[in-house]
Order: structure tokens, then C-alpha cells, then sequence
């Protein structure tokens, strides 16, 4: 095993750590509010159990179930056998901004995520499409279930993380196998020697240290995909859900978050430049972004960085006036396809706390 | 031409009639809501000139722009040469409740539609894609433009009515080019002989009475596509906006509508049954409705009558506390991404009043 530590992962120092055991790290939204790629050193981290150690020259990943021809691939065969696909994507953890809905309402034992937990990067592998095309995908199969080599230890179940995702998305140009991070090696805290990157689903869903892709009628019955990463109504809680219920997360949320300036900041000068990312997961994008200082009565329009592209943000700044004292800034994005942010977390908190995407602010003091 | 009246049209006594000039009809929500399939003869109705009269016998369907062979089609041809494909599709108008969105400040000259701009129904045709693929699809094509065989006379232009969508978007399986409507030919308000039917799409972009299809590297600068059925910043008015600006509408966005009870309708017992219809477009689904009585504070979960499906509503129900005298009562649905809609039609209101979803409510007296 390696060591789950900030230190031993080789993690940035500014990274703030949420669990050290299982490793749980995310990203200073000032620090991720620097790039549009975000340096692999910042980027969140999220475990569910210790990170294995793996040898990449007896390592295979199996794919069986409902497939033409089960097969085991080394990871030579998947790298050289295989062309090379890359692709920009956004990982965003389905926790992201718990910590404000935990404010509503608490949520013992929950990681309290801030808005740091989602990164984006260059990802190198092979398209998840090209290694089913090869055994064969069966008529009968909807869904493609990840296992992992990682032991959940939050569950108490002591068995490995699994997810899946619809065979319809598995054989979407945007899914990959992936060995590379940012052009390098993918780093064992990320899931070397190889993991899925879904793109514009939930982190969850982009399995590490992948061992297995099984294709079958029914979606994963693992815990993070049968029990966990699922949104509950908001009157029931642990104690009363029926956990066969509930939906399972899948596409990303519409997002906004305001990276800059940092919450509790003190600023100066009658204008201020506010900035931060927006996602969107599925067939949308991100379409406008507007910020308020005045509670959503009166809004300014952002502009944007970049351009929108499929499973990534995108970066966005607006200048507002401010007036002296403390204010509140609060922004929102729209979709293109109508779908707006909830403007409070209360109208989205459920009891695992997963997808809260309400108006994201922050409060700075202007001096005088 | 055809008369452009309810009676001329063989639609139903209880249509409302929101302008007999162009002709525009609306479906009473209490009708609406009383089937998954809306009777051909109380589908909403939206014209923008009036209705053509057109000789089936010579009509013919030009495709032409970016394709290998530019190429007409009779309508003989289109029925015989190309496979039949049918698909259940709901049709929605994006101005739909754009009545509640003036009450929150006007829009003068603007249709008053209530939330029965909105059916479902089954229709067959040739699949889009079918014919594309028949006359070759250019590298450099980006969207498929349709223009109308019917005058506008909204606007002033006098040119035909026209729009585009993605030529991505041609190439789904849920593009028709249709020629009958719930099992019958199509009628002559609904486009007769060949409309199109671009699945979870706003109503404008399925044209009607259907004579070329152009696919180019742009979107349509139809009238309709380039000034009309765009979503403008709240701050902007029809004197300021610029109309190269703005988002054009697409997939059609989240939405929970009450058929009944009806606003203002009287009630009695402790107890009521709350029946809506609710929709989504793109690759998301409805997967979550809700009412409440007490302004939001608590929800009651609805169970749906339908499956979800792609294109479609589905009908919900759900059976709620009521309090002797006057109550609202609202809707939200939630969809597959945690998509949610406003609380109020202030958070979207836009001045050419499209794709309002805030959250729908009736008010009821229940007797003491």
C-alpha cells in the first residue's frame, strides 16, 4: 500500500485535506481558480479506501459479462494495440459544496466538501468504445460496471468501489480508459496504472485502479452505486429511506462557483473583479453566468474564458461595483437548455448531500 | 389558404383561441390532462402566417446546401422509398406560460400563452437522418436549416417561416419528417403534408408545411432563429438588446405543470389528488415530481403514470393534506442531473417571455 498521506502523494501543500485515512484532499479555490487546466498537484482527491499499490507489468484489466469474447488485456496490449485517445475533462465530485448544505442540515460521518472538489485535465488513453468494439458488446447489455482495486473502508463493507454507467454513455466518444494525467503517467493517488474518466458524469463513475469492465442488464449493485452517490427526497434521511429508492447520480449538475475573491476576503477600491468556473454534465453547456451583489434583485453578466467544449468548465469574470462594508456576492449560471441553479441550498439538500448546485457566494469587506 | 379559424380547423369547441390571425389555440390544462396521447382535435395550435394550402400531388421537399446531391423529393417518394418510422414525441412551445412571466412585467404584442401550449402524440413520417444519409452529408455541414411553406405575418418580414437545429442533432434517431399524426394524415394546422419533428425540441423548430431542408455551417438566419425564440439577460428589453446576441433555444427545458385541479377551482374533503403533466429535452429524464401546500416548506412526492421516456411527458399524481379555505399549491420537478426549476418566474424572465419554468401552482378553495 501507499502511504494516504498529502506528503506521500506528492500533493501540493496549500491542498486541504479532508480525511487522511482514506485520502481526501481538495483544491484551495484560489488555487483553482488559476487555471484552466489544474495542475495535477492540486487536484482533488478522492478515496474511498487505501490507495493500492499496483504492478503495472502483471497488471490486466478483464472484460467479460455480457461481451462476445471475455478478455483480459495487459496494460502493453491496452496501450499498444489500442490508438492513443485523449481528451479534456472536468472530474467533479458529486460531494462538491456538501459543506454548505451540512449548514441546513447536518450529515454525520459526511466528507464536508467545499467547492474545491473538481478539477480539470488532459487525459490520455484508450477510448472505452474501441476496447468494447474489440470483445463485442452483446444486444442484451445497458450497463457497463467498473470495479476498482481499491477496498472501501467507509462503508464497513471491505469490499472493492465499484460504479456504472449506461452502455450508451460506456460507448460515447467521451469515455476513456486512462493512463495519462495532464501528459504524465497517471499518479497512483488518481488511479494508476489505469481508471475510467466518464466525461461529464460524476467522479464517482470514473473508477481507479480499474480491474473490470462487466457488461450486464442492470446497473452496478456495488454500495457507491446501489446505496451511496444517490439523491434521496428531502423528508427522508438514513433512518428512513428505502435504499432501493432514490436516483443515482450520473451527469454533472449546472455549477457556478466563485473562486475569486476568496470568502471572508477584505477588497478595496470601488470594483471588484469577480471569477470562478461553471460546468454542466450531458448534452448541454454552460450559457451564461451572471453575478449579484445585491441578493439576485439586479445581475451583471459574465464573460466567459474559454469556450464552452463537451466535459469541461469553463472559466468566467464579471466586474461589479461594490459599496464600502460587507457585501455578498452571489453567482448563477444558466444552461442551454433553460436549466438554472436553485437559489438556495435548502431547496436541493438531501440527506447524503450530493448535487447541491444553488447560488454559490461569498462575503468580502470593502474598506472604506 | 385555408381558413385560419378553430371552426375552419376542425378543432375542438374548447380550444382557446389565443389570436384567431395567425391562428393560435391553446388546449384547457383540464383537458389536457386527460390523456398521455393529446386528441389531434385539442393539440395547441401556433402559426406564425396563416395556414397554407398545399396540393399534395406537386408538393415536393427540396434538400440542398452542404449535401452530396442536391435532391427533390415528392411527397410519393418520401412515403414509398424511405422506411416508415414513427416515434411519440411531445411538441411544446417555448413560450409556454409566458402569461405568468408578463405578470411580472409586461410584454406588449406577445402571446399570453397559459401552460396548455403543450401535447403529445404519436406521428409517423421518414426519419430525418434516412434522408440525409440518402443525398450525402457534407464534412462542413453544422446545422440543418427548414423553411416553411407559410408567410410570417408576426414580424412584418413577409418571408417564410424558418429555423435550424444542429446537424448532429438531424442525425438522431428522433428527427421526423412527418406525415401523420396520431395515426392519421397530418392535418393542415399541424403542417399538412410534411412537418418537421425534432424530438425535445421547442415547437419552432419542428416547421411546419416543410419546404427545404439546407444544411450549413451556420444557424438559420431565419427570422425566427436569429431574432425570435432567444433568451436575452433580464436586464436587456426590445429596445436595447442586440439581437445577434442572446442564447437560441433548443432543447426543451425542465417543466412540471398542474392540469389539475385548475386554478381558482372549488374543492371539498381533507384530501386532494394533484395531476400534472412534466417534461425535459436533450439526453436527460424526468425523474422526480413534487407538491407542496405550504409554499415550499414541505413536499409530497408524486408517483408517475408513465414511463419516461425520450421526447415524451409523463403524467404524475400525487395526493396532498388540504386545510379548510384558500390554498396554493405548486409543482417542481427534478430531473436526471439534478436539474430543478426557479421557484419564481422573476429568477428567468426574459423580455421576449420563452422557456419560463418556475415552479407552477393553482389556487383552491376547499370547502368548509
Amino acid at each position: 500500500m501507499r502511504e494516504s498521506s498529502a506528503g506521500g502523494l506528492c500533493k501540493h501543500e496549500d491542498m486541504r485535506t479532508q480525511r487522511g485515512q482514506p485520502f481526501n484532499a481538495e483544491t484551495p479555490l484560489a488555487k483553482l481558480g488559476c487555471s484552466f487546466f489544474t495542475p495535477t498537484e492540486l487536484f482533488y482527491v478522492r478515496c474511498h479506501g487505501e490507495v493500492p499499490e499496483i504492478d503495472p507489468a502483471t497488471y490486466s484489466l478483464g472484460l467479460d459479462g455480457l461481451v462476445g469474447r471475455p478478455t483480459r488485456f495487459s496494460l502493453r496490449q491496452l496501450r499498444e494495440d489500442f490508438p492513443k485517445t485523449e481528451m479534456t475533462a472536468t472530474l467533479y465530485c458529486a460531494g462538491n459544496r456538501r459543506k454548505e448544505m451540512m449548514e441546513v442540515s447536518d450529515m454525520p460521518g459526511k466528507v464536508p466538501w467545499g467547492a474545491g472538489a473538481a478539477g480539470n485535465a488532459r487525459w490520455g488513453g484508450v477510448a472505452l468504445r474501441d476496447v468494447l468494439h474489440e470483445v463485442g458488446v452483446g444486444d442484451e447489455a445497458r450497463h457497463a460496471a467498473f470495479v476498482g482495486l481499491d477496498r472501501d473502508e467507509e462503508s464497513g463493507t471491505r469490499t472493492y468501489f465499484g460504479g456504472s454507467i449506461p452502455v450508451q454513455k460506456a460507448l460515447a466518444e467521451d469515455v476513456l480508459l486512462a493512463y495519462e494525467m495532464n501528459g504524465e503517467t497517471l499518479p497512483y493517488e488518481h488511479g494508476f496504472p489505469l481508471r475510467v474518466l466518464a466525461g461529464g458524469y460524476i467522479g464517482a463513475r470514473s473508477v481507479k485502479w480499474l480491474s473490470s469492465v462487466t457488461l450486464q442488464e442492470t446497473p452496478s449493485d456495488n454500495h457507491y452505486q446501489a446505496r451511496e452517490y444517490k439523491v434521496f427526497p428531502p423528508h427522508l434521511t438514513a433512518e428512513t429511506a428505502d435504499y432501493s429508492g432514490g436516483r443515482m447520480l450520473g451527469q454533472i449538475p449546472l455549477n457556478a462557483v466563485i473562486c475569486a475573491p476568496g470568502d471572508g476576503e477584505t477588497v478595496s477600491g470601488d470594483e471588484l473583479t469577480v471569477r470562478g468556473y461553471a460546468i454542466v454534465g450531458g448534452d448541454r453547456s454552460v450559457r451564461r453566468v451572471e453575478v449579484s451583489t445585491d441578493g439576485g434583485s439586479t445581475w451583471t453578466e459574465a464573460n466567459f474564458e474559454d469556450e464552452a467544449q463537451p466535459a469541461a468548465w469553463r472559466f468566467w469574470r464579471a466586474t461589479v461595483g461594490l459599496d464600502p462594508g460587507r457585501s455578498r456576492i452571489v453567482a448563477r449560471a444558466t444552461d442551454s437548455a433553460s436549466g438554472v441553479q436553485p437559489r438556495h441550498a435548502a431547496e436541493v439538500w438531501n440527506f447524503q448531500g450530493y448535487a447541491n448546485n444553488a447560488w454559490h457566494g461569498v462575503e468580502v469587506l470593502r474598506n472604506a
